[in-house]
């Protein structure tokens, strides 16, 4: 079976794919008598002309590695932002697009406090916690469209090393 | 000095002032082979007709309790979400308006995996980790006005009992 090896998240390595939402580097602003960072403004959001952002919870099933990978999807009219509410990592597997297809499957493993946005229309794997519980809060599109498009993989396994 | 006791927060006590967020009750659609509960949009958000929806990271110190509060803040432009992105409580301070002043101050304690979302011009206090790391991210206006009204208090004790 084809192997793919996780790699730490890094936002260098993500940007094509979308943004790391963590605390890293000087914060922007400091608020609340000196007390509090802001890490300002830090997704690439995008939800269409007729679409609004939506706060959902998911509550997911922990994986755990090595992890079988069959499918990727993606959402055509709008961004997708999973911030975890535990300090456990989780997995996020993306993919670049060659013509409607999937290609050059890449796979991350998120340090504790580090979230991500995926930019509207890229190709992802499904949400994959490495801990229990698997609890996010998803920042998306609200509309009134599917705005799904699955894409079945051979199986290939993703590992560490 | 005047005290407030915190209680546990539930929906039903904090919907005047915003909304909880967490994987309450059965989802509204389960995902990903089943193996995802889906907790469809949960927030009321408000960015008015000149915001928009943007994703902050703050980093804020740990507070302990009992806990001096002795100012409360409002946005009077948008709406403010809080996801804890670790699994430790925090202390959530609101209070209603009277006449342009904050009246009826109450103290919450959340439970672990509980984000809450403010209505827009809500008074609260200021974001009080009961954890370290205090990593929160935060889903509020971004716009071109100061959207903040703060009003300070004379000093309260907030306690558990």
């Amino acid at each position: 079976m084809k192997q793919i090896v996780a790699q730490p998240l890094t936002q260098d390595a993500f940007a094509p794919f979308g943004d790391v939402l963590h605390a890293s580097g000087s914060p922007d602003k400091m608020i609340n008598q000196g007390l509090c960072g802001r890490h300002h403004d830090k997704a690439r959001m995008d939800f269409g002309p007729d679409g609004r952002a939506g706060i959902s919870i998911f509550n997911a099933e922990k994986r755990t590695l090595p992890y079988t990978l069959d499918l990727v999807e993606r959402h055509p009219d709008g961004s997708q932002a999973f911030i975890p509410m535990s300090l456990d990592p989780f997995l996020v597997i993306v993919a670049e697009d060659d013509g409607g297809k999937p290609s050059n499957i890449q796979a991350f493993i998120t340090s504790p406090g580090q979230g991500i946005n995926l930019l509207r229309n890229t190709w992802h794997g499904v949400l994959t916690p490495l801990g229990s519980p698997g609890l996010f809060a998803v920042i998306d599109r609200i509309g009134d469209t599917p705005n799904i498009e699955e894409f079945p993989l051979e199986p290939m396994l993703v590992t560490t090393e």
